[in-house]
């Protein structure tokens, strides 16, 4: 059985080099992708290659920063590039008992100004 | 060694309760706390329980989604309700050769509009 953690670091490969074949047989059949902040869903492995092949147009590249997991539960932490600039890409993933992911949660935290409520308990960095 | 896990879900369970006596003995003397999106840090164990002591006034509740991680990496979604709603909250985890928590980076991710382009390949929910 694929362990969690190697599976993400296969699926942000495949993503990269858009190789939505080897994408597809990362991920379960009855897949369900889902991005909590806007309350979008994607169902179903075809359904979910073609959000990703046709949904993100350009020239975006996926720079891993950090895979946690074991077992059938990963999260991964990516730095997203396109022309418009750069972004944190947050994902929890569950894997099904035949090492297939069937369960993606997908966060996109923007930059926000610090609260001056605690300035005086941090630095800037 | 404590797991990363492990040491994340008593994390969690001392800063429900406020014992920041156990939340401190879970991070090492040196750890260093970072929010990417707003870039501030916070360095050393004593400032880090003040951040968290001082800095969050009020009745917040805490509820753990999932943790995921072994070894000395791990990651935490969380929910965090107070008077003015529930946010998610995202971490990811380092632990040291002690197994104290040692680097710790915060997201917290907050609701947006799905854009239009992409509603054709997704469902709400």
């Amino acid at each position: 059985m694929t362990d969690a953690r190697e599976a993400v670091e296969a699926y942000w490969a495949a993503a990269e080099a858009r190789d939505w074949e080897a994408f597809g047989d990362l991920v379960a059949e009855d897949v369900i992708y889902e991005l909590p902040q806007s309350r979008e869903r994607v169902r179903g492995r075809a359904a979910y290659i073609r959000f990703n092949a046709e949904g993100f147009p350009g020239d975006w590249h996926i720079a891993v920063e950090r895979v946690a997991g074991q077992g059938q539960r990963a999260a991964s932490w990516i730095r997203f590039h396109d022309a418009s600039g750069t972004q944190f890409g947050l994902c929890f993933f569950d894997l099904d008992g035949d090492g297939l992911i069937d369960r993606i949660y997908d966060f996109w935290p923007e930059p926000y100004d610090p609260p001056g409520s605690r300035a005086h308990l941090v630095e800037r960095c």
